[in-house]
């Protein structure tokens, strides 16, 4: 059920501030869940909308949407965000050697990391933009965000909340040559619905579900590196599809690039617009960097692209984000 | 079915080192799913097994089963491991000084921790205890985990797997005062056959399951401050115990406590014996540090001690251990 | 010479308010060096004032005034200041074992570490602390300090200044038994120039000195355990010597103990008030947790407590401080 | 005084074992000082070398030789080498906004850094490098550096040890155009010579200096971008330039490129064979990634090519190396 109205004039590349004052007026959810509300979209995820998702597991097939957490991964240092640094504390060389300490033959190895939480697979928290200094459901941004975290809306927030319906649209393979769309393919309102249309009744995305986007740039980066996979083009989100994200009541939506949305952004001089509206003004979740790849294949191949889907954060006290393995069982 | 004969002499506990050979040699699963596995007991846990898990979607109720990730926590320096770091790289109040450089108004905060994989609540991978220089399916430690990490078992290997049918033993709520039991309290075959008889038929336990065994350790932390809970007395699974874990063909095992099984350990001169049979010699992964007792409460008030649950590492390549966000569905 | 009346009215312990604004106008040096200015009283140290320091060495002793940085310092993670913690990323195990993938038989070891800044032997920088939103030379403390560092007065500032004259005053040795003051002793102008009186000549203090006090606080902490080294009660210096340090002109000043001043503070309800005005008032570096014993015992011995010293600061960019491996050469 | 013969067969470069086995057995050290030594060449500089390096204080001016340490820097994350990441813990922005919560208008700010203890200017320590499985004085490296660190040669114990008699040799001067030599040239001993005749008296090097080598390749990284500076193509020192180091009887030698050698190296297949024969044969300490430029300059402009040199580490227990910022004082 739509809530407001959803069409809002075309874009004026010139103009991104008065497209993003008319999106945020037309999507906001700000007090739609009460004055305290730190959990946005997530509100839409009810426990009759689990116990339907857990009618889709039928042959208990399971597949990790994550990438993997290392130094090679697609970060190059742009705001501090390096790759995940993993470093070994002991090991087996040292177990080997006789030299732990340790009686009876037992021997150990163990491990730490450094890393920025967004460095890979990730869920943005809700701390994690802000519209014109404003948070979450309209809180300031400088009283929600200091230098302890996130003071409302931490990950932590959202430890039991992500298990659903997920829908994957898989729109690299409906529009894009090779499964992959070309950079800067923005993906409007009628291409989710072409694609949902292409895909079949199990697509169909409503109140409360997790929508996965395929957009197939992470297949590229597999294939000829990552190059500037991080913050560089890359096909994505329309501004324009913001509508239908918020007629559609999904919880959280996450996929397959850096970004989100389009790079270039759509507009002459912009930086993730979306994000201004998605996260503060309609307190929508998103993931980037998820590895849809494996669960694509297996969709087309049974034409079924919904799924049980539980993508649960590490509950990091007032994060802004966090690394996340979210696991699809058909 | 039981492979192998689990009754083995009574501890003698001066002598650790008899006791685990005799326990290496009676449960060890070497060979077992192949010379090339890497899975240990997830094999346990089959596409039936999950479809059968998924049935126990009922109110569609979750739970987290994680401690918070912050500063706060037990850890104390033991072997490097200290507490999570976590650290603000950009903030609210850096977004509301108009400072970040964003056009049309949009601003961001992001953060970084650094951490112990061990720090919180965790996976044991399969990499990260030996027996006598030996790791997982009888490779040698020394080869294993060198300092690039488990270049066998790394808990990526693990990314897809758990998910299956939980059961939940609440040990400390059976035989322990205010659902607490004391320390060196040992859990023996015996009391989790007890257990199982007191709360009912939802509690069998078979293969595939991952079993949840809360003491009472961590309510106790929570009430009293986390004192020694990292590495100090605590109750916790016997080294008795092994043979049924082995015979019951469980895929996991988690606790609510610092180490898994009891501390003191139940030798004069030990440390963490059953680790030394438990993760080299049966390829059985364990949880530590879970947080059991909202998930306790809501069992002891339904009478249902089972659930869905998926408990997903973050994949960080050849980690021998990971943090996790353990999500059961009820 | 003494630019400014140093003759402030006695402390009251029950207004630290007005004892602070107090002091900030009669030791207040904003301008003094130009508005531009970044280094404050490290402007004493000229040229000739090294030449003459290099004069003073004798013998070619050299003394580290460094603790060593490790994880069993006295941290306990008070606004995440953690003890460092030391990473090897390769060892002599990996390369004994031959694993490394080097050629012709080299092999190598490396290392890595996550630290506060403050967390052993460290200067403060000018950008650490600000005096009712004031920083340094009367700048804004939210322009000086962002998320992204000290825009202004950041260490890397002072990369080439810490080298001067030192001097040693061991306060401990003059009044206190065993040569350590008792927690909560107060360093007030008379305990100085009594030292320097029974120290002697070598001991004067002037324009461009680098002044070393020692409590013995460390001593202690060296027999007993560090216990509440970090934060807890502490010989130091009292509010009423500020206007000696300011009438001296030296460039900075370093203690054994964690917080430089007398600890608790000599108000009631405060928090390091003297750092209020030494940083950004005076612009005056001060330096902690410095290990002054070794020289200290060379200084009895000799009787000469003057010497050339260098604390070059590492220059993290747009850092607040940074750890120091000041050495003497006598 | 020359101890051993330093004339080698030629190099061959299909034979890098051959050559360095020759150049191990020559140069070679152990036992020099003793069985139990740490210091390695260190030992050449005795007390009557710092007293005469004081001399060289003349004008009184300082020269910092490091460069910045910052996310900005050179690396790439190879071997796990990332730029320092600098973090604040706490901002001028937060304490502008008055909820730091101290008391009378205090305020502060705080940092953080995780970084590689190799990643920009830095001393590698004794423990750093092995020939073929032994380390500095005929130790087995993997007793010497295991997952706990250095257990012998850690670089705390060079802690005060540093301060000497700097010289600077400006090869890239001499021999290059615009001060800069080539990449892949190799300093041979003849270049060492005629850059000492070039320079004139001051620049004559004997026991006890710590010798400072400039290639200009950091001066061109400062122009054109850092590029492949980390590890990349560099003019260096020459394998046949180990002799002369030998008989010249330095403390330390330190260049302004990432591995002191000349890359590519002299050998067909090969890997920083000078290291292999430096470090744990000669017990010679090697500082990387200095800055030498503003120094040169100055040298160049008085003549004088020697000066008073502090470099002294951060003293990180059981370190193989750590970050300096070195201080020149003419």
């Amino acid at each position: 059920m739509t809530t407001k109205p959803a069409h809002l004039p075309p874009l004026d590349p010139r103009d991104p501030e008065a497209a993003i004052a008319s999106a945020a007026e037309a999507y906001r959810n700000w007090g739609r869940w009460g004055d305290d509300d730190v959990h946005g979209t997530l509100n839409f995820i009810d426990e009759a909308k689990r116990v339907e998702a857990s009618g889709l597991v039928r042959r208990g097939a399971t597949f990790s949407l994550s990438q993997q957490f290392n130094g090679e991964g697609p970060q190059s240092g742009w705001r501090g965000r390096v790759n995940p640094v993993h470093l070994m504390t002991d090991t087996g060389l040292a177990a080997a050697a006789g030299i732990q300490g340790f009686p009876h033959g037992i021997g150990g190895s163990d491990d730490a990391v450094f890393m920025p939480l967004q460095a890979s697979t990730q869920w943005d928290g809700l701390g994690h933009i802000f519209d014109r200094t404003k948070a979450w459901n309209g809180r300031d941004a400088a009283s929600v965000v200091t230098n302890d975290g996130d003071q409302f809306t931490g990950i932590q927030t959202a430890a039991a909340h992500f298990v659903s319906r997920g829908v994957l649209l898989d729109v690299g393979r409906t529009f894009g040559a090779d499964g992959q769309l070309p950079d800067g393919f923005a993906i409007t309102p009628e291409h989710i619905d072409e694609t949902i249309r292409a895909q079949g009744e199990s697509s169909t995305v409503g109140r409360g579900d997790i929508l996965l986007v395929r957009t197939g740039r992470l297949t590229r980066a597999r294939a000829e590196g990552w190059k500037d996979y991080a913050g560089g083009p890359a096909a994505g989100m329309s501004f324009t599809s913001l509508g239908w994200l918020h007629e559609h009541e999904i919880a959280a939506i996450a996929t397959d690039t850096w970004g989100f949305e389009v790079r270039p952004n759509e507009f002459d001089n912009a930086f993730q617009p979306m994000h201004q509206i998605a996260i503060p003004n309609m307190g929508l979740y998103i993931g980037e960097m998820w590895d849809l790849d494996e669960l694509a294949e297996d969709c087309a191949n049974d034409g079924r692209y919904e799924f049980f889907l539980t993508a649960a954060p590490i509950p990091f006290t007032n994060a802004v984000g966090s690394p996340v393995n979210p696991v699809a069982v058909k």
